[in-house]
């Protein structure tokens, strides 16, 4: 209980979208539930990746689809950074419990470009998809380099 | 390509919502996102359910919050059980792909009853909530005891 506590006060303090919610049973739940929600989001984000790439036929319909996915997804990771979810399987650096602040503002980032390509593929422009790709994988990787070990 | 092709195809056939996005990479990815998007569920649906059995006490905000998001991750795994997907780190049984009707009426089952249990939460009354998560637990009870191997 008093663990759950600490999630939920740690999520409340990063201030995350549905940090309300953020009511694991254990930790190694936090840990899964932020890597799940995370591939989902990657799938979905791919394919629009692969269509702004050239390697994939654009079709703004599908596009739209998986970038309006992505972006739901984009909100859900978050509550699962809790207090103590630094220790188990998973790649996140202990940076981001000492930079909160930090970390909260590169996810923020990164949520609004995934916004942003979900209008983009509502313009049914592939270059504006193009530009919002790029802008999102960027955000994806100074994330990484910055918090995830390799 | 071919096996990507027979992914659409089969998911076509399901015709489940978002199978026109079914474009997994390789078959490891189509399970994996299943079982993610599932956990991901199932993690906001038992924020539910633990209230609707007065582990937790009623918060109708709180249940809302996590009923829409698990009606929300209920649409996507079944993109992940096109043709090819039976062979992996999963539990799928061959079942699936044998009644693919009678796999899709209890997929449709647990969605449309999830879409109550938020009506439910959103009516601010626990029985009504408890009812609804009697209904959604029979139909995740029903496909697993079905198609998914102990």
């Amino acid at each position: 209980m008093k663990k759950i506590t600490a999630l939920v006060l740690a999520s409340a303090a990063l201030g995350f979208a549905g940090s309300a919610a953020a009511q694991f049973a254990k930790p190694d739940d936090a840990i899964k539930y932020r890597k799940n929600a995370l591939f989902v989001m990657q799938q979905h984000y791919a394919r629009v990746g692969a269509m702004a790439s050239g390697r994939v036929p654009f079709d703004a319909k599908v596009a739209a689809e998986n970038a309006a996915v992505a972006e739901y997804m984009s909100k859900l990771p978050w509550a699962g950074f809790g207090e103590g979810t630094d220790k188990g399987d998973t790649k996140a650096k202990p940076e981001i419990w000492k930079e909160q602040a930090k970390f909260k503002e590169g996810a923020d980032k990164m949520m609004a470009e995934m916004a942003k390509l979900t209008a983009a593929t509502k313009t049914g422009n592939l270059d504006n998809v193009k530009a919002a790709v790029t802008a999102v994988s960027g955000s994806c990787k100074a994330c990484h380099d910055a918090y995830r070990a390799q």
